[in-house]
């Protein structure tokens, strides 16, 4: 997220005007006021998070998937209850910030109900971070948790050759009195985003973070994006990639990373593919619900030992910032943006 | 599980004998029968696959648990359902095998059911692997997850003493004509019964295992030991660590691991805690009944690639050879399990 650029290369802004922004360039190419407002929503979220490599950086790819005629800009989500404790969403070939938005309180009612409850997106492009949804579980009183498969860039334990996706997976519970702890990290050592702004930027990647195409470990980003991301650590990553294979792909009934790079335009926008999302009510499981205030005695014993912080502590604290005083978008990036709102 | 052995140190036992001399030094010190014939069946589940650090290794603190009077022998599981899609064990301050082998067929019909279900035991004593639990839910034909807490082992992200447990978790998919895909992993480095394997053996642990007493990066296994463990690949394995803290803590409704650190006897046995379970149909998420064949497309996609194996190939060998030839025990181990069961 950093960058070697002054401040005087940014353009600032108000997150209204990153709103608008990119509903204007999304109903310009495609995408109907429902599905624009949605996407906005998830862009300016990461915008006002300061989480670059999920901002604005997305939307030309976002338009791009657009006017290939890959995603439907006018899809519908199409709910179902296949099982008692299972939502499916027909994401209709749509973008996944829609199908969130109408899957989230259906989820949220039926773990209250059952649990445990999943929600399964299928036919679905998801080209953002997964931690605003898994947040919204969260603040709705929940544990969350979610993950996505994407195409082949990072290779299997004792493999060389891309297999897997970077394949996040996000996770959430409530606080007390505090913003809820969430995480969402990559599978793979490093998110694809920041690989690619490593590459833009010409700042080499840390060692550990990929191989080339020879196979060989290098800490040229763009080495890597031409050979194959490597799993954090080692083969244990690996595993967790694996797993989130299995739950994205097989549970939720879409494509693995490895299919979904076979099909589809190569348009710079996100792969068609499936979310799972869990959401888990600890106050349905029979030991009273005061358990918010037990895990509040968990994070404030972590947070009593010198040098620890929750994950998505630095997210908190610079949304706080965005909010009062707005942001300050890349001047290149702010062009290109501008210039796809008023094609 | 290597040694500098030699192979005359070693005794040779057919799978039976192994079964019996554990239900006999557990009966001897305090367990009756359905308890000691659960914790046998898991101790020699682990040496029918080598898994060495969870077998007759195991059995001096199994018992050292019951003679302390820490774990109660007798104990009888409790099952209720407090949610429809939820399960609950109350152990009774019981080993968890017992309360394993109860509560799977339930969750296993549950899920059938409701497509997602969870099992959560609470008062529990878990001393194993995690992988024959889930094992077994996959060879029912369901994705499985399991993971369970332990005592302060792992320094959190930042942190440089211990506060989160081993925190494994396991995940377990069926395949088509073959063992079920199923890995079993700490969310530490190293497991800690293999960094007492290597303190026992006197060889270094690798770099990046742990940190000593002083904070600082060590390869000596006892030095790690009284210092602390670290998570597997930097801070993103300690949010796995943090996972299950709240899975097997916040949501079963029992102690997290700096809890259990202040709870109960040093008598070399397990700590009390929770273990949280997960049974997934993904023939229930409305997207037919073939998942299974899609899965193993997957997998066989995963093995074309030079290199790769599956996790927990190596326990399906091994376990083929110690079904058809017996294992071969630690003299000294032998002596020791020996002396318990005459005790």
């Amino acid at each position: 997220m950093t960058t070697s650029e002054s401040a005087d290369d940014r353009v600032a802004m108000r997150l209204d005007e990153v709103d608008a922004l990119v509903r204007r360039a999304l109903t310009r190419h495609g995408a109907d006021e429902p599905n624009a407002a949605a996407v906005a929503r998830t862009i300016t979220a990461a915008e006002r998070d300061v989480c670059e490599s999920h901002g604005l950086f997305r939307l030309p790819g976002y338009v791009a998937s657009l006017k290939s005629g890959k995603v439907r800009g006018d899809a519908r989500p199409c709910l179902s209850r296949p099982a008692p404790a299972v939502i499916g969403v027909d994401a209709g070939g749509g973008f996944a910030p829609l199908a969130l938005a109408e899957g989230h309180e259906p989820l949220v009612a039926l773990a209250r109900e059952t649990g445990i409850a999943a929600l399964a997106i299928r036919d679905v492009y998801h080209f953002a971070a997964l931690w605003p949804e898994v947040e919204a579980i969260a603040e709705a009183g929940l544990v969350g948790f979610a993950c996505t498969a994407a195409t082949p860039m990072v290779a299997p334990a004792g493999g060389t050759r891309p297999f897997y996706g970077t394949n996040p997976i996000a996770f959430g519970c409530p606080r007390r009195a505090a913003s809820p702890m969430v995480f969402d990290q990559a599978s793979a050592a490093m998110a694809r985003g920041d690989v690619m702004i490593h590459a833009r930027d010409g700042q080499p990647v840390p060692e550990g973070v990929g191989i080339g195409p020879d196979g060989e470990p290098t800490t040229d980003p763009e080495a890597v994006l031409a050979g194959a991301q490597l799993a954090f650590g080692g083969y244990k990553g690996a595993s967790i990639a694996m797993m989130v294979e299995i739950l994205a792909g097989a549970v939720v009934g879409e494509a693995f990373s490895f299919q979904a790079g076979e099909r589809g335009p190569r348009d710079g926008g996100p792969p068609v593919g499936g979310e799972f999302l869990l959401a888990i009510d600890p106050g349905r499981f029979g030991h009273g619900t005061d358990w918010i205030d037990r895990a509040e005695t968990f994070f404030q014993a972590l947070l009593a030992q010198p040098g620890t912080r929750l994950p998505g502590a630095r997210r908190h604290e610079v949304r706080a910032h965005s909010l009062a005083h707005g942001v300050r978008i890349r001047r290149a990036l702010h062009e290109t943006c501008t210039a796809l709102a008023n094609a």
